[in-house]
């Protein structure tokens, strides 16, 4: 007798990661592609052929693919995918034209921030939470969410677009007294911040251009990146302050991209929070890192494949 | 046959609003009682005998009070109520004491943001709504909040605490770069920014000690009052934005005493809501005043105690 289990797929803006995992949630296979310059169909075509290339690849290996889940970077409306990081998915038919591939094994969408949020809670720091907001740093941020045991989606499947709290902003390093939080927090964010801080502390230098992991890997040794991160480990604080004053959830959990590197500053980001959070709610819930990583997209798109399996 | 009805109580930090409801959402009767001095047992005893004293009067007129819904400001955790505002009520016990004299007539407590939004769903502007938010302005500044059709509370009953969110701060009248919301834009904290507006618009001047009500009778004859008014504009604005980007609802229902008089505002508060706004759930949301104004809290408390009836 065949082994069932779904074939999961978290689309990224520039990586497509796909895993088959089984009910207990072991993954039985995996892969990841680079979408590098495609656009509109051209990545529609890749996910196909290589979801039918694993489902022929599976065959023979003793497991049936019984559904398929996939989370994608945006929103979801009736199978109608807008994905503000891949150019010329605006409004692209992806469960049609991937449901036509792969005829009768059912095909489900959701938004990466459900995804995060549902694989932690299946098989990560989660489990038995009501309430609780996965809040994921990575190019852009946004937050997952579960209230009364439920993903919080908005009418419009964009709610948890937490990327777009307004912050104060250190008129220092930036001209203006107000930013949004994915404005300088952010993975693409952090390289711009960098910049303004370089013009203050270092006027006549080099202006060094800073990717996000190279401000987390020196934070040790050079000024810029301490002041960079350190204003993001603000920023950040303020966010889950602000979370945790509206939910009064159980956990933040922190994922995406900058959360690995930035784990070791949680216990700043937890005192920053301190500042200003409601102090009932600031006292009772929990500060973690991801324990799933880069694999809460995959485990949340497998485990809504699932549920397609049992109503 | 006796008509059903139950007995709704909105009790506030100042004072306390009773009124007797039918199944149709009538208003049968009702009452308004100070505080005054009142704290501890002294609130819990107001409460008591105008609830004995409203069943008695309702006796001869052919309704019979069939449960007890009461509102409380602040949080309730199994019958015990944590009210900030008054003062020995930070762990009283209200529900064992009026279900006491009550007899066996059912009594459920909720905080005051879950019976707002309880109240507009059920004869207000949240009709037919799954996805909405009631921001309540008043002395502080609070939510209550409906997400896939049930209200956020949190694990503690204190979500929706968003008068604690970090806004940016005007530095010129503020000596800070970051404030929380409540802090100057509530009816507590308006005075204290027309204060800091005082000192630097009329610096040799009278300092006048404004009233959040004053500041906005005299938004159209007064610099200080429109200085005031329009900063807090931005705030709301502000707060608005950030419920928006993260509940993606239907709608954002403005209540709480400031609202009433701040309703002409709306169209300024939403302008100001555009410049931050996650785009797409910006343009969709519905923003309004109170359909039930300041009975949005006794038809909340009523509907919580039918729906006692109902189970």
């Amino acid at each position: 007798m065949k082994q069932t289990a779904v074939l999961a797929i978290d689309l990224g803006g520039t990586k497509a990661a796909f895993a088959v995992i089984n009910e207990e949630g072991e993954r039985l296979m995996s892969s990841k592609l680079l979408l590098e310059d495609r656009t509109g169909a051209d990545v529609g075509n890749l996910l196909v052929t290589e979801i039918k290339d694993i489902l022929h690849r599976v065959q023979p290996e003793g497991w049936s693919v019984a559904a398929i889940g996939i989370a994608v970077p945006g929103a979801v409306d009736n199978g109608i995918v807008w994905a503000p990081g891949i150019s010329g998915w605006e409004s692209y038919p992806v469960l049609a034209e991937i449901q036509q591939a792969v005829d009768n094994i059912p095909v489900v969408l959701e938004s990466d921030r459900t995804c995060y949020i549902l694989g932690e809670c299946w098989m990560g720091n989660a489990q038995h939470c009501s309430e609780a907001v996965f809040l994921s740093v990575g190019t852009g941020i946004g937050a997952g969410i579960l209230v009364n045991g439920k993903v919080l989606k908005g009418i419009r499947d964009i709610g948890g677009a937490v990327g777009w709290m307004v912050m104060p902003s250190p008129v220092t390093y930036i001209n203006t007294t107000a930013v949004s939080l994915e404005q300088y927090a952010s993975g693409s964010g952090m390289p711009l911040l960098a910049a303004g801080i370089e013009r203050v502390l270092r006027p006549g230098g080099s202006s060094k251009s800073w990717s996000a992991a190279e401000l987390l890997s020196a934070y040790d040794s050079d000024p810029v990146a301490k002041a960079t991160i350190d204003q993001c480990i603000q920023w950040w604080g303020m966010a889950v302050a602000n979370l945790v004053s509206i939910f009064n959830p159980e956990k933040i959990i922190l994922g995406g991209g900058v959360f690995g590197p930035a784990t070791r500053f949680i216990p700043g980001i937890r005192k920053e929070a301190g500042k200003w959070v409601q102090p009932i709610s600031g006292k009772i819930y929990c500060l973690e890192s991801s324990q799933l990583g880069q694999l809460a997209g995959v485990y949340g798109a497998a485990k809504v494949a699932l549920e397609t399996l049992i109503y």
